[in-house]
């Protein structure tokens, strides 16, 4: 039997091309034998609350109609030929109230129409996944007989966290033992190193069913959720085929013959879902681990893909960044020209005020001739004096402290947004993770942008990816950015780790609150200071507010900023 | 039996005041007989992901241990007391591992410790509910014994849209019939009038059960969703008690005897949760009803409320209110007004540009001499010139057109926040839900704020509040703000219904598309004019990116943006 693994890449809810991509891939000439596409192919995943809203409803079901038109007018003669999907499918009362949606795989063969074969079983809930919101689950395990092999049917997460539902679809299909084959069609958001972990599982799973695993997986990046294809086939021991990180794809082979790996299928864990996270805390719980060179590679690529899907969802072909003269900001606008294609412009603009050092100028003008970009200088000392003297005279008070640091950064912020107005740009944001996790920056100041890049990594891991860059392409960052220490330039000598801890030591101690829920108790245990932990953790919850108010971060770790992580602002704030 | 119903108010998580307020009113004369707290009474709600935090949960543990603790010293003597309140039931393994949540009531008697009661069935997850995410529901319908009567046990949900689940909890009370009393804790979030629609569930209720019906609510103010309280009780046919709207309160009676409303329990509906929200489309389908004066006052209630409570919550003593001249920011300060307590100011600023006119200031004053505010002006015509002419030097270009329309609103923005930084006031959002809805604002601009509470009333909602507070405050709103033509003052002789549709038309239309999900079709049918439709379908859709950077919204409306509205920025928006 000829498997095809077909990656596919659409924007949600883009149902003509959606249409066209499935009608060609099964006229090709090689499609031949089972087709598999991802799950929730025929709309896109996440859909937030689209499902609900009529108009998309009534698109959908037209598209449907028109898969159906099409595929019953072909010559069912062509028995050879089944195609596994994902979609949705609505369920509605007589009056045509809506009763129920669920995410089901349908198959489609030529001259019939399309067939829900399998219902999605396992509905995920936990950090950003919302299925119970929108779909009823499926009660059944489902397999499927095709050119005489036995097939078992999952979708997503029927093959993964069986622990945290009631039942394991998987030891479910081990009944209906023996398969030929067992297939996943995934909408699987990425996070750092994810492959690994499918692949694991995907041969436990084989090992349990005896017989191969093909996990086909989508392409797209949807507000800040990446989904990266790297779909796979595995005979149980090798990895037969590996598609495209972030492209669309289409391999095929022949069915190959399950291989045995020896590792047992895994008892029910009763660990919760956080701690078979991809671990960045090394032995010395005060630091995390470096990001390997794999792991760079892996974040470049994503970063240039989102920036290109964000753009060209929002019809936008022009970047535009603020530099400082720091080392946020050049990697920002290191990453945007790595990014550009052809048609496209990239502006780098440095607007120095009276605590800008003539070093940051330096230092972006450098990296502007190293990336071949025009820096435009735009001076803010007299447009800030002028409002430090008019707030004077109107409020009889001098413009002074926080007040006089905040108006540079929102001053720049108006301004970048001027310039982004006139020329239609798309303005990237240039905070990391560490200060988005303590609020250290200016709401409408630093913190605006349509899209930030660098918000799932922490300080410590920008300079690691500076310096990765920097190897890939010998010297293109300033090293003097890189080897300079963090500064917002708001008042003099202002020096971000006078204000804060060292950034390895407040990565880890933020990594330990984000992703790990560590108690200050055992925080104090690792060797964290009292006052330090009582500090940071202070800052992180009373800075909700800003992160409320802030653009779509590109989701690069387990653990991020974004649809998984709610927090009240209004709160009473734990002391210890 | 003495029922005692205690309406409590406290921040979440705030363990301390909650001990101490369910020890005080216990240990009260007048709390003889059964007490009845909120849903959640131990930790508030919603909690978001607060119960993974491993230092909330010990801070929780050490509550039930106080609370433990305190109970098993009272004289076991006093039998006639029994509280029963909601809070959480943590499940670990033995090696410490969380294992579920569940949302439950317990009960609490002198001498004897918090024991599980009842266990939350339907656990909600349509629109702002994410309960699903977190607990785990219960499987039993429960009842208990005190004082010889027999009382069924519900919290929230449990007693509402069982069509929607998979069982209904109050049709197996039925089954344990006869009994003296039903009870339900509530953590109910607000919208208007929802008062008549849980007594009108609860009298279907009581007639099933052929028994009187509590209701317990809390009271707060939860980053944009409200706890009105209103608790009440009712025999069936009459309310026999109902407590204070946004106010804690204790009230109690005797138990009182069940009279027949010959209302039957309505059939399972096969409608979508959504159809039976609280109306406010006319027979008039391109027009809203306007708000009557029991609603009006409803609202101003809710936004002092949630006014109050943000300032509380975030230790802030000051409120700042950015005027235009028009009519938004003008019943901001109004109601800002009406909110302030004694210690706390309230300031009004004035920024006039080039477009600014005259009138809009001459009202300004007004409406401060009215409410007793001293008003200042801080024109922003010279630093808007001096960016002019500094942006010209520098991109050798003018800015011009939106560019320099946008330049004042983000200038303002930026202002208003450096007076904030000066003064620690926070400044008040003053947006309204039809410019919301359609991106007609300036992102960092006219859209900065803390709290918008005028963010879930439309433009026409807007006019209606204000008029309804003159007539409560005869004149304190200029009659000149009320009557002129809304614009934003960005270029000469703008009005926002030039660039809009008239806005009794387009608040119709929006709330077709934002609460019933009117589909294009069916608004053509109503009357609408389909470029109109098109038109704001997709400033709608397109302007997403804004309302994801926007703050918290005092939810007033059934449909609201904020936690309950999702949709994703990118997607391929529909066209018709």
């Amino acid at each position: 039997m000829q498997l095809n693994l077909n990656q596919t890449h659409h924007e949600i809810g883009d149902f003509e091309a959606i249409f066209q991509d499935l009608t060609e891939i099964l006229q090709r000439p090689n499609s031949e034998g089972l087709n598999l596409f991802p799950e929730l192919f025929l709309t896109g995943y996440p859909l937030q609350d689209l499902p609900l809203q009529k108009s998309f409803i009534q698109e959908y079901m037209q598209l449907l109609e028109d898969i159906n038109l099409w595929s019953e007018r072909r010559p069912k003669s062509n028995k050879e030929q089944l195609a596994l999907l994902g979609g949705l499918n609505y369920h509605f009362s007589d009056q045509g109230q809506l009763l129920k949606i669920e995410n089901v795989m349908y198959s489609l063969k030529p001259g019939e129409k399309l067939k829900v074969v399998a219902v999605k079983q396992l509905l995920p809930t936990y950090d950003l996944y919302e299925e119970k919101k929108y779909f009823s689950a499926g009660k059944e395990t489902s397999i499927l007989e095709f050119q005489g092999k036995k097939i078992g049917l999952l979708i997503c997460e029927d093959m993964w966290f069986s622990h945290l539902h009631a039942h394991d679809p998987v030891r479910e299909l081990q009944k209906l033992a023996p398969l030929d084959l067992c297939i996943n069609l995934s909408a699987s958001p990425y996070h750092l190193q994810k492959f690994d972990e499918r692949l694991k599982r995907a041969n436990e799973v084989a090992e349990l069913l005896k017989c191969p695993v093909a996990y086909v997986n989508r392409v797209g990046f949807e507000d800040e959720i990446l989904f990266d294809g790297q779909s796979f086939l595995t005979d149980g021991k090798s990895l037969v085929l590996k598609a495209d990180l972030f492209k669309k794809d289409f391999l095929n082979t022949i069915l190959p013959k399950f291989q045995s790996n020896g590792i047992a299928y895994p008892e029910q864990p009763t660990s919760s879902w956080s701690t078979i996270f991809y671990q960045r805390l090394t032995e010395d719980k005060k630091r995390l681990r470096p990001l390997t060179d794999t792991e760079c590679l892996e974040i470049l690529n994503a970063l240039i893909f989102s920036l290109q899907e964000y753009a060209q969802k929002t019809n936008m072909q022009k970047f535009l960044v603020a530099l400082s003269g720091g080392m946020d900001s050049a990697l920002v606008l290191t990453i945007a020209k790595l990014a550009l294609t052809k048609n496209q412009q990239l502006e780098a603009v440095f607007m120095p005020g009276f605590f800008s050092s003539s070093l940051s100028y330096d230092l972006s003008l450098d990296l502007c001739r190293n990336l071949g970009i025009k820096l435009t200088t735009f001076p803010i000392k007299f447009i800030h004096s002028t409002i430090r003297n008019n707030y004077r005279d109107t409020f009889q008070n001098e413009l002074k402290g926080l007040a006089d640091e905040n108006i540079q950064s929102r001053l720049r912020g108006a301004l970048i947004y001027a310039r982004s107005n006139d020329t239609g740009a798309m303005v990237i944001n240039t905070s990391n993770k560490s200060e988005l996790a303590v609020g250290y920056s200016t709401l409408y100041g630093d913190s605006v942008g349509a899209l930030s890049i660098l918000g799932d990594l922490y300080k410590t891991e920008v300079f690691e990816l500076a310096k990765f860059i920097n190897k890939k392409y010998p010297g293109i960052i300033p090293a003097d950015i890189i080897a300079r220490p963090p500064s917002a330039e708001l008042r003099e000598d202002q020096k971000d780790e006078d204000s804060l801890l060292p950034y390895p030591e407040l990565d880890a101690l933020l990594e330990h609150l984000l992703s790990y829920q560590t108690s200050p108790e055992d925080l104090k245990k690792l060797g964290f200071k009292e006052k330090d932990i009582q500090k940071i953790h202070s800052l992180w919850q009373r800075s909700e507010y800003k992160r409320k108010q802030f653009c779509p971060i590109v989701k690069i770790k387990h653990k991020s900023f974004g649809f998984g992580y709610r927090n009240p602002i209004l709160k009473k704030t734990f002391t210890f």
